[in-house]
């Protein structure tokens, strides 16, 4: 069965994205410079079908990560880069262009049904109105051998997380100070679980992070 | 001039005590897990007038930290484990026994003013009525060539944080939900500092990070 990676960009003080969250900045105030590490690494920019970047150690952990990944389960507002319900939307396709950067079916947990979309590139987004177990089955399914990458947002990752779902943590730490905005970790409820160190690979500018979620021991 | 570390462990979702803090449990429930990777290591322990412990690489950060301080600061709830004010207050020597681990002048942020109190072991308490500023003139002065150790708790860290006088932070990231309690960083203002990550030191029971504060170049 795919493994189940939760794997996001983090700031110091716990934000995966800032304040203030619109169409123009779907990150909110502050929040892209969570994601200045992966903007530069070449493997990133590949896969965003840009040039260039730095072949360093952030971009060999995208690297490995895309190449892990078989499937991703995403929130509706990541689809949509914060824009509406898409029967109101000219953005009908997403916030990720033509060719989004995820290369591997695509799930989208939303309350709005609609035919799955064929990108170029790899990309399918299957909209899913059921609930997250059955996004996960769906997504496991898809996946294969491979992992299945939980992306965002927080919200999603922390439902599944509530669930006892995640089998893996990833997590990048910017050093950024954001103050406020959407915490990665707000809601846990007293069924938390407990976690094992498993890799730390630092570089000059984000510190990457990954655990493995012990299952039947939860504090 | 003394350099003003603010060094503290907390949870991977920023807690650096749990909650319902009480005499019993001045860090809170499941607070003393954040500090399970020191209790281990021997330099902590001998820090603390104990004997064993690993000389492993959390040893050694400890090790470090300890040969590099010259003056601690902390808070009144600090000094006395959560006690209230010593007037009324059986346990006026404070939490930390009659050998208490700093063994160095200790300078204790407090509204009631008090004589200071002379620890075996080389700590000195000096109780501090006045502003945060004067009170890291007075470490500052004591440390020499050695380092301010901002020694929590939380608030006191955030103070000297939002006053643009720290110039280091060394995080302790343990590898523990707590869900809620006391968060190092929550009542950060919009002066916040950027950051500069300047070490990594991976173990498998926690992870110590560390950054200067890049002054002058705030967000």
């Amino acid at each position: 069965m795919a493994n189940v990676i939760l794997d996001i960009s983090t700031s110091l003080d716990g934000f995966v994205a800032g304040p203030d969250q619109t169409l123009d900045e779907p990150l909110g105030k502050g929040g892209e410079d969570l994601h200045e590490w992966a903007f530069a690494a070449a493997s990133w920019r590949e896969s965003h079908g840009r040039a260039g970047g730095e072949d360093n150690a952030d971009s060999k952990v995208i690297e490995e990560a895309l190449a892990g990944t078989g499937a991703v389960i995403m929130g509706r507002r990541m689809f949509s880069g914060g824009a509406g319900p898409w029967e109101d939307d000219a953005n009908a396709n997403g916030w990720w262009g033509d060719k989004p950067p995820f290369h591997v079916p695509a799930f989208v947990l939303t309350h709005h049904a609609r035919e799955p979309l064929n990108m170029q590139g790899g990309t399918t987004f299957t909209f899913v109105t059921d609930d997250i177990e059955a996004a996960l089955e769906q997504a496991q399914a898809a996946a294969g051998d491979k992992s299945v990458h939980l992306a965002g947002g927080a919200t999603i990752g922390q439902q599944y997380l509530d669930a006892g779902l995640v089998e893996e943590l990833q997590i990048h730490v910017a050093p950024v100070l954001l103050g406020d905005g959407v915490r990665l970790f707000d809601k846990l409820g007293d069924d938390r679980p407990e976690l094992e160190i498993t890799r730390v690979i630092a570089s000059p500018t984000v510190t990457h992070l990954r655990y493995r979620v012990l299952k039947g021991e939860r504090a």
